[in-house]
């Protein structure tokens, strides 16, 4: 399909998710029970005991998808009606996939104290939170204040999704081009909300020489211009302090984590990999290089987060079993340990991966189980 | 049923309503164009034409049911939990009754301000917002504000919603009753949001001799404790000037409207209306008297809010509707003639009333197309 295509098909469909009644509204005893005055009775109790809101209300299987639209897919701050698409699809996904009933809201403010306010007033409503599309770094702060403020589980999924989804699919990768993860030399193009996670889940996963770029080139301790979180993360990695750019960090990598733009990654920048190296472009909705342009230049694992391409990376490998698990569960925050257990459930799936099969696919029932069964 | 057998079927149920996926998630494809890379198109498309977001989103047919908790049923400031199974029955009714997608959104907080600004952050996602249960005189600045700053329909159903019903249920007991609708004498018990709401909409529709009471007693002109509200409201009232309590007020009274609480009518008042007298005691859960005793203290024509006694006077009949029409016409304000004219297409499904049939059955599928067509 191209773009007109594309386009037509949304404004025929008008929405992709609705509500659909869980108790029937035929008869005048069902009125008097679910809506006055049997639902004094439940008004009254919860009321007195909150806590059971999740037995007996929607509170019970329900995620709101937040965005404020400042950092939509690969692009950029549109707001918040180009981020409604989004978290409607995601929240198509949660239904389809994993039985959980998520309800898109996409954010008039971009201001995180605002922000957190409306995510804290809204939860009684909601199961879980699930944030979306909120730019770095302003994303960590928001996450950090909502986990220890609420007590309902709350994942920032362009962080933590992508990084249990490239942990497995890295861990599937190494075997496959026969090296030791724990000694990969890995590059991870884009220092924002994705790359952060995904370097600190490697580095939780026992991966040392890793090294962030950002636009301005690569993190190292004692570079000048960069904020608080990129400090800190260029203190855990970069050990053996490259500078430059990206042809500077590609130099001998043996994997590259794309989660920065568009055409970034160049064939001569792959060419001067390690042999068997790994790509993962994983820029949406157009990667950082197109898998045969990769494949020419000499990689042998490409992935990318996309439908269309074999290898897909994404993050719908993994949020629909999160929350699905943690809804089940009663568990109310989502942890280090967790997401390395989602990780290496995800990737244990595939027991024989190849060049073209590191990750389970989308549609395999298997998917959502393994991941819930994670949290725990 | 009785209050633990009610208590045990919200437990058992759990959530009343779901989600529904309206598009199939069965092949790569699908995801390549409900999600990535096919959302981006729509993401782009919307952030440069965000008004047709209600044609290609769940913007197109959704509606948030918001309260703060503060003035539920009649249970008064029980918070957000005890709101939220009154929200999520009424997001069920909308669903089963007028097939709108509506979400429950109980807010965590009771400051105006925060409630503007929290409806007006996630409005984006919907096509209209229904505020419930909101205390008087705040829940008046509110709605007038988010009226006047969103572009969507917003509507305060405890005002509004009653006020059409009570319109339409006055219109066929004059009938009944075979008095003139604008020369009845009519007392609110209640001057908080049904009861102001109410007042303003018989005035609107012709009434002249209205008597508001709230705990301290009639309203009048130049009585000295009361709000801004209740001060434009007794210059609006009360002809007569009438002072005192209820017993005051009701002497000689065509109609007693009840939106205050529990048993505040005594058989007494009843015996001292006219001949021929209609009491709609719509206090919910527990009227202000039962339907036998006002009964058997002469009433003609007496109604409830509830759904087990005959005439239910209830909200459920006119807000699934209005918002039908609104999301279906596009239409971005509730008009005084939009009230008007949803109060006569109530009454006119009702060609032949009679002392127990005022206004239509809650299960009658004519209701939803009457109210919507009102809106226009």
């Amino acid at each position: 399909m191209n773009t007109k295509q594309v386009l037509a098909a949304f404004k025929k469909q008008g929405a992709r998710i609705e509500t659909k009644a869980r108790v029937a509204l035929k008869a005048k005893s069902d009125f008097s029970l679910w809506y006055t005055p049997g639902v004094a009775v439940a008004s009254s109790y919860l009321a007195k005991h909150p806590n059971e809101a999740r037995n007996m209300s929607v509170k019970k299987n329900s995620v709101a998808v937040v965005s404020d639209g400042s950092a939509v897919l690969g692009l950029g701050n549109i707001g918040p009606y180009g981020a409604l698409p989004v978290m409607e699809g995601k929240s198509l996904i949660f239904k389809s996939m994993a039985g959980v009933d998520a309800w898109p809201l996409v954010l008039d403010t971009q201001d995180p104290d605002e922000i957190v306010r409306i995510v804290k007033a809204i939860a009684p409503s909601f199961g879980g939170i699930n944030l979306e599309d909120i730019a770095a770094p302003k994303c960590f702060d928001i996450e950090k204040r909502l986990v220890e403020e609420l007590d309902i589980p709350v994942m920032h999924d362009d962080q933590h999704g992508t990084a249990i989804v490239v942990l497995a699919g890295l861990t599937n990768a190494a075997k496959v081009v026969k090296k030791n993860l724990k000694t990969l030399k890995v590059v991870i193009s884009g220092a924002g909300a994705a790359g952060t996670a995904v370097a600190k889940l490697l580095l939780a996963a026992g991966v040392t020489d890793i090294i962030l770029l950002d636009r301005t080139g690569t993190l190292f301790a004692g570079r000048l211009d960069m904020n608080e979180h990129k400090e800190a993360l260029a203190k855990m990695t970069n050990p053996r302090k490259v500078t430059g750019g990206l042809a500077e960090a590609m130099s001998g990598a043996d994997v590259f984590i794309g989660v920065s733009g568009k055409g970034l990654l160049k064939q001569e920048h792959v060419a001067s990999m390690s042999p068997r190296s790994i790509v993962f472009a994983m820029a949406n909705p157009e990667p950082e290089i197109l898998p045969d342009e990769a494949k020419k230049a000499g990689a042998m694992v490409i992935a990318t987060g996309r439908s269309d391409f074999p290898n897909q990376i994404n993050n719908a490998l993994v949020f629909p079993g999160i929350f699905r698990g943690a809804l089940d569960k009663g568990v109310k925050k989502i942890t280090e340990q967790t997401k390395l257990r989602a990780a290496r459930g995800l990737a244990a799936l595939v027991p024989h991966p190849s060049t073209t099969h590191i990750v389970p696919d989308l549609l395999d029932p298997r998917v959502v189980r393994a991941v819930a069964r994670a949290v725990r």
